[in-house]
């Protein structure tokens, strides 16, 4: 509850970065998008964006690294704050409970599924945004522009190409939807605008700074209008908490306490509301397909700021 | 984050007595349990037990209720202080996905139960501290006098039989564990157990001052060493937060946002960390099981107390 | 056992004629396809081929139907035939205990369908074909057309489009398993295929005697070489006994005790190995899409005739 | 179709004898149950019970082994009798495309096994049975005694303690049906007469003979009225065709295309209507639980008698 002294934290940065650092070797990089495995395994970053506008970063934090589905986090906000609650009549917001690419459920729930953290619900979010944006790659880069402040995102074609190239698993999920109503694109058009987004490339430092408005209730970090409101930002915050670690939400919940969006291109962002957005890197991943070294750091960090478990 | 200024909470508490027996008639009382049909449907109860030690009641909030599954949140932290981390050999912390009394995903995940508030998860906890008490019934009896400060706690007799008796799918589900080597005891024992603690009565005084510990970093209301450590007591508000309404853990989080156990007696408790312990009661249940003057009346307080979706 | 004595077969298949006609209303013509609901339910023909060649029938005998799912048998007569048991690492040959278009089996056994007569089973028996046919479609077609001794058989341009512009659950199907590496073409092709196959339009006549060659151990009307040798012939009729009817194989088997396969256009196949091949079809089906009227009369058909049951 | 010549049938099973040997060691003895273990791997036996009346067999066909599953068969044969088609009110005729002892089927169909021969099913059969005799296993075996002509019969107490005393996953199908209302009596003591019955031990010869009544449309080898009906025989035939094997029933029809049932004490009895009924029996079981040499042999002997897809 009680944030670390701003003072000390650079400190407990770089002893974190060395510690994480030992932790290499103990995971595997993602292989099941070709493109991703070319990726230097041993590199580590981790960046802190302070509430107050200040930022700290340790270890590879500028290296732009693929989102993956941490881009899930972003295309929900641009969702939810056009569509409102209008949105859950389109997808659930319960954990899980299965695989994070598991169909079974969909055929229990009639094509609504559970959350939108997990690639059925991103799919559904993604044909949404695709009804309201003529050309939703280049929306949602701009967006990303904007609360990033670094006009320089851009996607990684070759890994669009090569997620689009094997993304049968993610268009049957598609056409299953549609096939019981709950999909209004066509979902190859859909599955292009998906594997762009989830190749787009940021660094710690970038991604920090651009989910900052999650700790500020909010507000960016410019003087826009609110990214979203204040009562939809602590919403945003509590689906992360049961559901923004697929299977793996209760386990992250228990250790550390703090709402998260994970991704398989080795990335976590977590918010610590009022105080911090973090964001932290590190291509093994353990078998769940969350960071290895990335989910340790996120932990020792949580536990010597007190950070964790905020509000429990 | 802010608590609502004292001196106004009773008024507030007044507001919400009066609106929420507004919703009696829209919810059916629970009838699997022949016995729990004999309650008046017309009765709302609400306890706010402020950390100072102080408590705050309207409606019939000195009415004993049948706790059901709230005390499976007892029956965890006394299994947890026991066993500590080893406890996560026997029973998983995650989300379930599937409704209470599920016996599907223990065919799938080996006779290891999602988390301890589902059923096949608290009669794992139940068998654990059969193990460890001689008379797990009275045991139970006196750490909840104990917690609440109350030496006139009961489990309701006719109750329990009347669960004993149709136990059937709690002791398939027993049977089942046993089978894949994940119940030591004899499951007609652990069931004769688990029933008495169903059918154990509280009202909501008693029951907001019994979990006040919980708000407390585990500091019960005594000058007694404290119940759990502070960081197991975080790590009980998480678990609670992402599995303590079945599977509407999703949906509790996203609209209140606080950590809750409910009950099919129409019992819901809630945490607000270092704030307050909620005790709120009306017999009237939704389709999915959890009280609707009782949800309704906790997400009113939360939203006018600022309480909900503490640290989001 | 016993034939009938075919001086009475005429006879029967008048009263069962009548008789059938007296359960029009008790069902519903399939209207998952637009273009099927346009038939007239009030139609029933069955037409019986023996052996020996000579061919009887009753009611609307030489309409036109939509064959539908009765095409699987033929795309699972065509790939086995070119297959042999290597067919059997694409598909397995157990009932599948689910749905006709179930998606679940497929996530649990990893992308390889239960039996080629279900969905996923007989898209793969497609794209298996695809693969070795230029023109799978008129292929398919030619090989009917020998079978039936008709040159003007044709499949419904029309239904083949309706069933292509909803295949959205199919597409599910096949996308599911070319991301489990168990689909060689273009998804979108193999669907072409399979919906024109499934389109395709016979009389009970022309069905009639385009199976006659599964009664008389793989041999045809004419005197060409057998379609398939007497063993292959065994084991399609064996295949056809446990899944010919999708989840109501048990009752077909317990009920007629006749290798079968339907459609939901209302058309049955049945086989009295050494004896004839029946062909029975009217629109209305019942909850599981079976023809009601077909059922009955082939039920009828079977007991009158002793041929039920053959070998049992 | 043409059963061999009656000559050659003990040359036949002699070479067969032979070269089932050939397969021991390919298998596992059943390990689930302790007492099962001791027995010695190396063995096999064969009985041919044709409709005249005659007996052939070769190897270990006079040594008693536990039936285990192939007494759902019997137990069937009984409630059937009994019951006649109101038996299906209580268990389903559909092969359960799931493991033999599995639960999630029952989660999905309301406590109504699939069909009575995997272990729900037989259960269920005993349940009906156990409200019918006073004394089941007694009965039972009194029934079994009249069929093989042998008043020798018993069950092995040893086995049939062993089986009840880790008897807990069939217990829990018993507790969940019983939570479904599909249970009559206690589950416990179903439970009893259920191992009883599952420890009854048989040799090849005995089961041949007890089971011809299922080749000779239902009547014994004595002057006793028929077992069941012939028409009632044909559906008990129509059922192992579909449903005895477990989840390799369409597997089983596939290669042999004859009515069976297994069990995991090594035995399988086979129907050839109107020409024998076949007891093989050799311990070692494959990974579905299914005799290795058992198998084997009784293909074998099918494909050189011409048996073998009697009637397709």
């Amino acid at each position: 509850m009680t944030a670390a002294p701003d003072g000390q934290l650079p400190l407990l940065l770089e002893r974190i970065d060395r510690q994480a650092r030992e932790r290499f070797g103990l995971g595997r990089v993602a292989d099941y998008i070709p493109a991703l495995t070319d990726v230097d395994p041993r590199q580590f970053g981790l960046a802190v964006a302070l509430v107050d506008g200040t930022c700290h970063a340790v270890g590879q934090a500028d290296v732009p690294f693929s989102l993956q589905s941490i881009t899930k986090l972003f295309t929900f906000v641009l969702a939810f704050r056009s569509e409102g609650d209008g949105l859950w009549r389109r997808v659930g917001r319960e954990p899980s409970g299965a695989a994070f690419n598991s169909i079974v459920q969909l055929e229990t729930e009639s094509g609504i599924p559970r959350n939108p953290f997990i690639n059925a619900g991103a799919l559904v979010v993604t044909d949404i945004l695709t009804s309201r944006y003529a050309h939703l790659d280049y929306a949602l880069l701009g967006a990303l522009r904007r609360l990033a402040g670094e006009p320089r995102l851009y996607w990684n074609a070759r890994v669009a190409l090569s997620e689009r190239q094997t993304a049968w698993r993610n268009l049957a999920l598609a056409c299953f939807m549609k096939s019981h109503g709950n999909f209004d694109n066509d979902p190859e058009l859909v599955l292009d605008n998906y594997c762009r987004q989830c190749a787009t490339e940021m660094s710690c430092l970038q991604l920090a700074r651009a989910t900052r408005f999650l700790a500020r209730g909010g507000r960016g970090d410019t003087g826009d209008p609110p990214v979203i409101s204040a009562d939809q930002t602590r919403r945003v915050n509590a689906l992360m908490l049961t559901c923004g670690a697929y299977d793996g939400a209760g386990d992250f919940a228990y250790r550390i306490g703090l709402p998260v969006k994970t991704g398989v291109g080795g990335g976590i962002v977590a918010i610590v509301p009022g105080v911090a957005s973090i964001a932290v890197w590190s291509p093994e991943l353990d078998t769940r397909g969350n960071s290895v070294a990335g989910t340790w750091a996120l932990e020792a960090l949580a536990r010597h700021t007190g950070w964790g478990h905020t509000g429990f």
